[in-house]
């Protein structure tokens, strides 16, 4: 699955470079060590510039969130004219891609440390819960277009969406902080069993790959 | 499903007093803002007593991580004469709690903070992967077990065990950074309807409530 990088390209404005700066000092410190020091260090023009245009780190972070959840929606596959099931397949291999590349790796790393601090960040759990709501009603059109399509059973939907979103955030909690001992390929197979089960009519679930 | 806290009786013994301090600002202050002023704070005895017990907040943590695991495996219902299927529906039960206390909640929060900084924290990354790689195991074992009773079918166990451990990691984050938006009832639903069309054998999987 094709995966761009964030901040793919370079940018001469400064807010998105203070952002970009704050997700190479992430990546390269983690989100306990992060300082505006370690920012600058990853900023190529004045550090004062940081503070001109940021009140503080925090300030910082809340927008190199709502960036990077922005690009991962943007990178998502989004709905084409084949039917229901081949999207929902296409959503699947993106989110869980079982051989991220290095890139895709430090962004699911650096999204797990920042969702981490949700519990005691109103803010963060705040776009966290916006972002899963919206994952989860994406999924559930899916669902709910492949049973208008008469691909699916006329199964529940919105259960069935958020079943699967929490899975996939299960994997990428895990692949970020268990990384050795996940089997994404298990996961994978059996995501795939349920769907077959639950929700494809007998014909198409005939014609899957077992 | 009843659910002792951790830390339910106080003790005399100062290492694991000084533990007990810790989840306490853990749970006021959140990760990022813990601090040894702070485990003082929650601490009956002089705060010098620290220092003499331990190196930093990061030696601390580490204790606590451990003691945290340990109590959640301790709560967690064991192999019973029942058939493995009531084992596994205890385990879910447990684990994917649909209506959890104050006590529950603020642990889940703690497990999460420390689950996110295990990107950039080696030794955490060490004990949450032994954790699950255990857990995995106990999961595997029961369902080898339902096959060898004939409640099962002969699935790859290691597969189902990594899949449920995914969908329960999920949940657990979900549930700690995004609570408004999780619907535990959903999810539970999904994934029994997931044993009963991959795990349970026909005669059994009738007997299921639907």
């Amino acid at each position: 699955m094709v995966f761009d990088p964030p901040f793919g390209t370079d940018t001469d404005e400064t807010r998105p470079a203070i952002v970009r700066a704050t997700y190479e000092a992430l990546i390269e410190h983690g989100y306990e060590n992060l300082t505006i020091q370690r920012i600058g260090d990853e900023f190529p023009k004045s550090k004062s510039l940081i503070y001109q245009h940021y009140d503080g780190k925090d300030e910082v972070l809340v927008d190199l969130l709502e960036f990077l959840l922005d690009h991962f929606e943007t990178q998502m596959p989004h709905p084409s004219t084949r039917d229901a099931h081949d999207c929902l397949e296409n959503v699947l291999d993106f989110v869980l891609e079982p051989d991220p590349d290095a890139d895709r790796a430090e962004l699911t790393n650096v999204m797990v440390e920042l969702r981490g601090q949700a519990p005691h960040n109103e803010t963060f759990e705040e776009y966290f819960t916006a972002n899963d709501r919206q994952f989860r009603r994406d999924l559930a059109d899916i669902v709910d277009r492949g049973i208008e399509e008469g691909v699916y059973r006329p199964v529940d939907a919105e259960a069935v969406a958020e079943f699967l979103l929490t899975t996939m955030n299960g994997q990428t909690m895990r692949r970020a902080t268990a990384d050795e001992g996940v089997d994404a390929a298990a996961i994978r197979a059996e995501l795939d069993a349920y769907l077959r089960s639950r929700l494809l009519r007998e014909d198409r679930a005939n014609g899957e790959k077992e």
